[in-house]
């Protein structure tokens, strides 16, 4: 038996590199990351807990890098340890001697549109925001990635389907969450970078939120699934265009079309299909989505959430410029809840402040969250759990 | 709207690296791969297309090493143009100045225990491996995560459930076919590295194999779930060890609660509940499952399938004595189809041929596949097809 293991364990690596723990988290949440490069002369370690190095780009606009600190050579490696962190997911990878690689001593890899980086998740006490990312041992929901028919966009699409714990093994009529992707995202996005299937586990088990379906679609119009997951292959996917080189907003397509994805759900899942049991939230293009959709279709959602929404027209559809007679329709049934939600230094955070002008020049009702950061997924994965909590209550 | 793509597009990537375009597949498919390494000596591409590096441990063992291959440098980037290569999925890395890399122009990567790398898929002609192992433009099945209660092996486990193009829009009940992963693996091993959700879609596309529910369950004994995806956290992953530090093969507890699985099943899809309507394999670890579980409930399975299995006795469980008595039982109601299949290089290679001989001693009729290479994904890649094509007919 003992050979079977090691013969075993010397095949499968692609080579022999000497590994290395890292990261490492350490009692005081601190962590420790190390990697192995003993032919290096300058290794650095870059990540979202460092302070950030802000950049102008040639068009004048103002972006900020993740920080990077210098890592120390011990031997043949190379070592940083952290100051105490607070909760959270964290994202990080090493740069040696200016080439970016990340840590192959940590298997859990994140994918940000065409970009790749390692993950880590700190969490100190039960409901803190690491907590809430994390599985924990609560009842679990179950996540179906199945394909529906989309007349509306030509075909079939994929779509994935979280289901709350116990849902197998009742009878009851659940109600149903949208949960919109921004631009560059996809139906993978909101369960990988946004952590959504360990947020209701853990909202629900903690009884912070109903238990509920949430049905995360591709909201990209010219692309049918997550890259690799469709017909066009394995391509480098892209923030602006996809597999097929179109606008990923789609100019009205993918809302005009939504009835497909809430029809598809409404009639294979026990669903309380009417206004009372829906809510659609999105993040960014999402957001402009769920805008535009909730107004399309006033007597549908009575939850609806615009986490740093994109307000501006994206395109020149009928749809878009229906917006205030929609709206007027819209909250003349006013919706339950009405919520928006961005940080102080997001880029989209003038297009928000013009669109509150808008509906508090209509007195129309609506709430307001605003925090620190940009537009990020540190704050998506604030917004959703807020959200959550408020819906169906 | 443009302005709002460029700053979009700048602010989420870790740093501002060049990108260069890589792997490419060329139109002979040949494949350049390409890195940006200006600071660089040495860079090598190291895959399992390239000849094979035989490396002996300090044990005595024999293994191989994916071969490596200078890569030439041309300005800033680092280049190397494959041969024209067969259709297949293929793994590499780079090797710059001795460290190990992914590709990170490439985002599409693979998880094999603790290692991560990076794949690109071949593919010449319908039907070909490379086709078998691709999202292709047919009808997809869906593929289900979920928690299901396991009593046997005490609280919740997770396991990934196939459920055919059609399936919910069916009335029908369809056969099941229950496949293992082997040491290291999990309920994500088949449907990753294994591609077995892409299998089956296309060979059902082409009438090659009956719509069948494929049942991926996590066949390690101390392991509820995939690394990260269970509730002792993102640990490493190790070949023979689960997070809570025991033998992953179990010690007979996996076989002997396995009912857990099939009721599991049963009651909750639309199943052929009885023994014409139930495959089991597996690779390796999963192959001595599936002897052992097919042998354990003689009336349970009409098809049997051991890739590459393990055949010696890895445990003292009261089980593995019984193999002779309950073979004799299995095979006096002998089932459809008992399949053994192994590559001329395994390390397992003697232990098949040991079982083969004791199958052959008692007169016990099997069928026997043997091909080229080792204990390696490539042939288990190859075997689930052949096997699946085989069943419910």
């Amino acid at each position: 038996m003992r050979r079977f293991f090691i013969v075993l364990c010397l095949i499968l690596p692609l080579s022999l590199a000497a590994k290395v723990v890292s990261p490492q988290i350490n009692a005081n949440n601190s962590v420790t990351f190390r990697i192995s490069a003993p032919n290096a002369s300058r290794v650095q370690l870059c990540s979202d807990f460092l302070p950030v190095t802000k950049v102008t780009s040639k068009y004048g606009n103002v972006y900020e890098l993740p920080g990077r600190a210098e890592m120390l050579k011990n031997g043949d490696i190379w070592e940083y340890t952290s100051p105490v962190l607070e909760p959270e997911l964290y994202k990080y990878n090493f740069i040696v001697d200016g080439l970016e690689t990340l840590d192959m001593s940590n298997v859990y890899v994140h994918r940000d549109v065409s970009t790749i980086y390692n993950i880590f998740i700190i969490s100190k006490n039960e409901g803190d925001k690491g907590y809430l990312y994390s599985v924990n041992d609560v009842p679990h929901g179950s996540v179906n990635r199945l394909w529906y028919p989309a007349p509306g966009l030509g075909g079939q699409r994929r779509m994935a389907v979280y289901t709350p714990a116990g849902y197998e093994d009742s009878k009851e009529s659940y109600p149903v969450l949208y949960l919109l992707h921004g631009a560059g995202g996809d139906e993978e996005a909101w369960l990988m970078l946004g952590r959504a299937a360990q947020i209701m586990d853990n909202l629900i088990a903690l009884g912070k939120a109903k238990p509920m379906i949430v049905v995360m679609p591709n909201g990209n119009a010219p692309q049918e699934a997550a890259p690799g997951e469709g017909s066009k292959g394995m391509y480098v996917p892209s923030m602006t265009r996809g597999a097929i080189g179109n606008n990923m907003f789609g100019n009205g397509g993918f809302e005009s079309s939504f009835m497909d994805v809430v029809n598809y759900i409404d009639s294979h899942y026990r669903t309380i299909a009417q206004k009372s049991g829906r809510a659609i939230c999105g993040l960014s293009m999402g957001g402009f989505h769920t805008r535009n959709i909730s107004y399309l279709y006033p007597d549908c959602f009575d939850y609806v959430g615009l986490f740093s929404a994109a307000q501006q027209k994206r395109g020149e559809a009928a749809i878009y410029d229906k917006m205030e007679s929609q709206l007027a329709c819209q909250f003349a049934q006013q919706p339950k809840l009405y919520w928006i939600a961005i940080g102080k230094d997001d880029f989209l955070y003038e297009e928000n402040v013009q669109f509150r002008t808008l509906l508090d020049s209509k007195g129309y009702q609506y709430e307001y969250f605003e925090n620190e950061g940009g537009h990020i997924w540190l704050n998506w994965r604030i917004y959703l759990p807020v959200f959550a909590a408020r819906l169906f209550q």
